[in-house]
């Protein structure tokens, strides 16, 4: 009935690029596709009768090792019907021959219908959905996210759990160095749910994915001391009507949400990859461990592989969800691919234009040649060989503080000096750098520190009185 | 009519899981896929009509490199009108984050319906089954087998000689390194084939291997001597009516084997990845060695890739079959897939629950922290990745002595003690292990020395009298 | 209505494998390919309706490093319908146990229906196609050729400029090493363009290739002093009706084709991997070289991947027409792999047989054992692999000095001192090379220099009067 009418071209990089609803729309698509099933035992041949996807290809370009991520699209794809090209190893890909991420994936637009990027710079698969001209989907971009797996993770605890609101998880091991865990707790406390970190000594949350959920979802950091008379923190969203039931008013009931069980713990895989040191002391989830009584119902989840953190003799424990974990990944990759293709006629992304409706945060562009770059080194923006295509842009964050977050692996920068490109001058004062909307804040550049600006020709402002403005040419 | 039954999971590890009748069964549905050939002349368009793997997929995992084994593989899954995902590169792959094979199949048994595996490890195919919920098929493991290898290598000679009973197949080169020879001998006892070893120096057919051809394919071991004075030895299953007829009762009468024509000459090559020196003294077949009378009608099969051990300048002799053989290997594998995945309504695997009717071992399991390992370093069951997935689990074998044949690799142990977990004594008496149905037989446990006995605090047996049994608790 | 007839069996090695009119037909039915779009916007979704090449299995072969042309070709295949088997690894492949090209390609062409095949030797695609029973397509092999880049490359000139014919063509950057190059000045000369060779310093066209400029293809070099009173010289086809107005009888009017703008401005990529000096200055074409005004609507393509050669700041330019190029990739090799596998009724490659109707050069086969070689040692001849595989052959090109062109790589040996089988002498005198027709022409053989041919047991020729003939044996 209604005219065919364009795709709007969407890209999957972080788990904020879809809204709840849309994540729900993806739910919904994939137990359309689980029910299809001719029989239940046959988890294997899930949507196998579909042919949705009938001549569109899916383009894998993986550079870093990976076969759960990579084997799951492809079946995916696969189960729609569609088609597979794939380049997984990038020391046979044109990477070798010194060739930017920027330029493969507008080759790789004209050879697919849709793109799954794995990469192990942070921020790479936003770099690549800039230049892409068909949709992006990050399999994994550094230590920054990964979305899917956070769809296959919400998926598996709200099949078992009914919904995701209220529900307590605590989530061990590496949580600065997992993409997984960055995603996850996004989602989590997007939904309501209650995180319960339980870092590794040093592998605690970054500091800018804490200040995010503190922020802009809300979470309350809510901490209490045990019988043992260990201190517990965890991310609370209370600003929910069905929450505030939990908290008395503003006051709130720790002990409430300290006594409530465990509903699922979240394992994962020390990230060694990303660190110098690899042989830290890293905690390990065994029978022994989940004998507490708080983990007695708790689903136990890893999004795999895993190497010694999570013991297999665990593999036959009824709350073991792993494997199930790992088995919806397909579903999930078929449902977010027929989305993103729209080849579902009933269904659709409805607000598929800008995801979680945080507070749109204006975005600074600065001059390529001088001026703060991101401070995180695994940054997409540092890559050499992108050095033609990565611009340094921030959006500049306002929460009392003012702050830069790199629009690629969105690491904040939380102390930086502001220039005046026509008066030459630069302050201390990121309050400077508060109001992107005036029309004065196109004169600003920021500096990572005062000797940067100096050695770029600026000179320190006069802190008693304002230096009388320089006229600028005309 | 019939009611859709749920096909039962077979794997194909070993070519002894598969009966005599159901390797022709096999046979049987790759000539219908040769029939249906359009034209005969187009050799490589073979199947191509056909589509009923539609929308199955198959996975191939491969540890190991491998060109033609994969490909034929993939070719045969896509002319059966079937999908591929493939994982053909460990470094890519989630092994170099350190993930267990155990895993990995659980895991990838959810993203297809057949998995296609290769190892570097003797017995990864065996483990790999051991946790997939889809058929596993050995693409190689090590130095263990290569079935499917064989079902091209029989298929071969059946259709060049109509049948495999008595051909007498001379074996050149590396048969204790080549799995392909492995499982190739077993099958040639099987059907009643004449073994003639032509190993190279140091080379021969293992010891274990050996001993089942004898014990188990009751093949008898006939030498005699030849005009020039060398002693040849050959394998000849002597128990088939047809084949009695050869021997005058039990006494073998050697001359007739001895002057027989040999049928096929298999030429392999050396195993080089498998082998501490690299540069042995090795056979190589050409036009002069072949030039023997005894050659003349012979068929030269190698399975590729050849090194230099069969010279290229031979290729174009009427007897050089191994790019013949080679072609095969496309309708051997649509064929082995559709029965494995229940495709072909007209045609089952009649007896496919146990294979080869063997005598059935009983099965031995020992704890993992102490006790006899399988004396072969290169079995899966000693790769640390595995630590948590792999039993210590032994056939055991009676045949006049007593051994233990690894569940994996299937590679023996003769000469090992015996110690009694209750009573904490130990003796090197390994009939003391020959009853495994009996009762006392769960307090047995093997050890690979006296030394490991007493390391765990085992004491001797007295060997006049017996010590008086300590009562466990209760 | 007609009889089915089998497809004749033909590579594309070489450029110069099509005919003219063969490669208007490559270019009329990817128009076709383009014409089913149903969108023209959805570029991406090219000939996403056809099913023609269902069930064909295309089968990539890379021994080198690739994205862009591996995935253009799989994509094309999907596209068509059809299937795809790769091997995109070296170092996974059957290769890496020591297995000659020549094997592989026998063995893959009983999986598959065409093979793409990609090498570091040169002249490996022509021994591909030597031993396959399928149509080999080269992928580039070495410093040799790369026809497919070339078909894409002038698909986009004839697009835009509708005819190639005294289209002016500047070729920027490493014309020795790049295969691309090599195949794209035949294609030109061809045509009828004007190639104006802006070599990198030392980086200028083989000998080979300018001479068979000049010989085959009667390009005129034609040279003139600029303004800046730099010389520049130009490789002019004057034979055609069309050019030769512009030209003065035999005399060329230089100043007419010197001020003439240039159509398209070609870079490429420094090969790296192909010198041994990887640190060479290389010239990079950027805005501020383009602003020229010569080059005020020249096309500025590339081949890609680039590395710094081509700014990326030029992308956005109106004239940067390398991203089109590449999207060309998918109908031109759609066009291409249908002619070869005949699966277009409407439209087949007229002159298929020999190519480009060059005088058919005579071949010269010599002896394994003794004799010159290839000159370049970089020829798949050299390959250690494929000694059993490759002959010495050469063809003798004779146009005014008699030359010898490598079967393979199709480098040519200028020099070369001529041997009598029979009478055991030898003279520097290649001229005796130049009756390959007549009957003493087999006595003959060539050794690269005297000293070879004195370590082969030949004596020099008497100059004054011919050595009395020794009689051979018999």
């Amino acid at each position: 009935m209604t005219a065919k009418t364009q795709p709007v071209l969407r890209h999957v990089v972080s788990i904020n690029d879809l809204t709840n609803k849309e994540i729900e729309t993806v739910f919904d698509v994939a137990q359309s596709f689980l029910d299809e099933l001719p029989d239940p035992r046959l988890s294997y041949r899930i949507g196998r009768s579909t042919d949705i996807a009938s001549k569109s290809i899916l383009a894998t370009l993986f550079y870093e090792p990976s076969t759960r991520t990579r084997l799951s699209f492809e079946s995916a794809m696969l189960r729609l019907g569609g088609d597979v090209i794939t380049s997984a190893d990038p020391a046979t890909s044109s990477a070798a021959k010194g060739e930017s991420l920027a330029d493969s994936v507008r080759v790789v637009s004209n050879y697919a219908d849709v793109i799954v990027i794995r990469h192990p710079r942070d921020g790479a698969a936003r770099l690549a959905a800039e230049y892409a001209s068909i949709p992006v989907i990050n399999g994994g971009d550094g230590a920054h996210e990964h979305p899917t797996q956070t769809l296959c993770d919400l998926f598996t605890l709200k099949r078992k759990h009914k919904q995701l609101k209220n529900l307590k998880i605590a989530i061990s091991g590496d949580l600065r160095g997992s993409r997984t865990i960055h995603s996850f707790v996004y989602a989590l406390a997007r939904f309501g749910a209650i995180i319960d970190p339980m870092a590794a000594p040093g592998m605690e949350l970054p500091a800018h994915v804490h200040r995010r959920l503190k922020e802009e979802y809300r979470c309350e950091l809510v901490s209490a001391t045990d019988e043992s008379g260990t201190v517990d923190a965890m991310y609370v969203t209370p600003d929910e009507p069905h929450q505030q039931s939990l908290f008395s008013g503003a006051e709130v009931d720790h002990s409430v949400i300290m006594r409530k069980k465990i509903d699922a713990v979240y394992v994962t895989r020390f990230q060694k990859e990303r660190w110098a040191d690899k042989d830290q002391e890293y905690p390990r989830i065994d029978a022994k461990f989940l004998k507490d009584s708080k983990y007695s119902h708790a689903s136990v989840m890893h999004p795999l592989p895993r190497v010694n953190e999570l013991d297999a003799a665990f593999d036959s424990d009824s709350r073991a969800m792993y494997f199930q974990q790992a088995a919806y990944g397909v579903p999930i990759r078929m449902a977010l691919i027929s989305l993103l293709l729209s080849l579902r006629p009933d269904r659709n992304l409805q607000k598929f234009e800008n995801g979680f409706d945080s507070p749109k945060q204006p975005l600074y562009s600065q001059p390529r040649t001088f001026g703060i770059r991101c401070a995180n080194k695994n940054c997409i923006s540092h890559e050499p060989m992108e050095a033609q295509y990565v611009a340094n842009k921030f959006y500049v964050i306002n929460n009392g503080t003012t702050r830069l977050r790199c629009f690629y692996c969105e690491n904040d920068i939380e102390h930086f000096v502001v220039g005046h490109r026509k008066q030459m001058w630069f302050a201390p004062d990121t309050s400077l750098f508060s109001r992107p909307g005036e029309p004065g804040f196109r004169d600003l550049v920021a500096f990572a520190a005062p000797e940067d600006a100096i050695a770029a020709g600026y000179h320190p402002k006069q802190t008693s009185k304002q230096s009388p403005p320089r006229r600028a040419s005309a």
